[in-house]
């Protein structure tokens, strides 16, 4: 089957996620907002957001179109394509373990976009900054540390081991945690620095996933949005401690 | 089955929507950290927190025992219960539907909290009240009827009618967008009489479900805890435009 991701174009935001599931798989997707053929582009995005695409509407991007399917929020987006993709076994139980951790993932990606963010997601950042700084004191000095304190417990806990999240495999919430320490690395690089003893596990799953080779293959193409400060993770120093 | 619900026992907060689904079915469950019996009360749910529950701790409460499983997060607990409960049908596109619905819950729920404690959940509102005004004129002025505007939306395309958000049945969305409804009535009541006209199809699915036995039942007992200023919503008027 042929995906199609509807996701804003121009950051990598949620909806690098479920992107970095697809390319890992070798899945056939289309990035539709990113394309500009007919039915294409952020139009056939807002089409569906509009309540064109029927009777169900996603409240917000991103969501796939899995044939008649369309699936809205992230998390839910991963537990749909997990087992499809070969990125989390068909059991219940750990079907339900990898939507657990991926909606704490969830929950950390609203903390981390709030940083920059804490009045209004309708205003600029420079209109928020001075509530941004006192936020970001809280959320390198505990909500952070408290969060990769978190799998990294979770990642010691698996006593099957071989450095992956859920059992002997590789899932979709390894690459979500990869994403996550490569937005956290590039948005608080200092306070990333004073983590790195705490989060040596997490540090080399990262580095485990970017050497695969479809990842790998990922990272280097146009296809990867860099980083930037439109996005979730953005680089403003005055809030990295 | 019995279920073992495990959530902060002064409040309401996200576990009640577990509980509005648990009561609604007349499952069979204990609400752990609210009785005082050996291996009870909140120290037994602190010690799944610290690990000691095995190898999968949840992040946070609620969590939901159901047998060996141990499930963390609201909406991945009502996605398990729903189809058992008789809260949702168990055809795919319905659940993943629901579950959609449900996660944009999630969403609105951090949000409404997120009005008092714009900089972080460990201090006080009052150490954070100048911003919690900021924050709350956005929130009533844009969020809250974006949220709203969404689930009258949903419900007025709901083409087999009769009121409910999926189908033709109440699923445990129903019962979430009656919590909802109910808290947002408390925190915010100037707001949502200014919303009345626009949420009509919202605010008689409160009606309908506050007028089911059940549920009825639930609400005049002492197992529903009375909103207070300690829960997600709270009534703070100098918030309330």
């Amino acid at each position: 089957m042929r995906y199609e991701l509807y996701y804003w174009p121009g950051i990598q935001g949620r909806g690098e996620f479920v992107r970095l599931a697809l390319e890992e798989s070798g899945a056939d997707y289309v990035d539709v907002a990113r394309l500009r053929g007919r039915g294409q582009g952020v139009a056939a995005m807002l089409r569906f957001l509009d309540g064109e695409g029927g009777e169900r509407p996603p409240f917000a991007p991103p969501f796939l179109k899995a044939g008649r399917l369309v699936i809205g929020h992230t998390a839910n987006i991963l537990h749909y394509l997990g087992p499809r993709l070969g990125l989390v076994s068909n059991a219940e139980a750990t079907r339900v373990w990898a939507h657990q951790l991926q909606l704490t993932v969830t929950d950390f990606v609203a903390e981390i976009h709030d940083v920059h963010h804490p009045i209004a997601s309708s205003l600029y950042y420079h209109q928020q900054k001075s509530e941004a700084r006192r936020r970001a004191k809280h959320f390198t000095g505990e909500r952070l540390p408290k969060f990769l304190g978190y799998f990294e417990q979770v990642l010691a806990a698996n006593s099957a081991g071989r450095g992956y999240t859920i059992g002997r495999a590789l899932s979709y919430v390894d690459l979500s945690l990869f994403q996550l320490i490569a937005g956290l690395r590039y948005a608080f690089p200092n306070t990333m620095k004073r983590q790195a003893r705490r989060t040596a596990g997490l540090l080399a799953l990262h580095d485990k996933v970017a050497a695969r080779p479809n990842i790998a293959a990922y990272l280097a193409s146009e296809r990867r949005i860099a980083f930037n400060q439109d996005g979730i993770f953005r680089h403003y120093p005055e809030l990295d401690g």
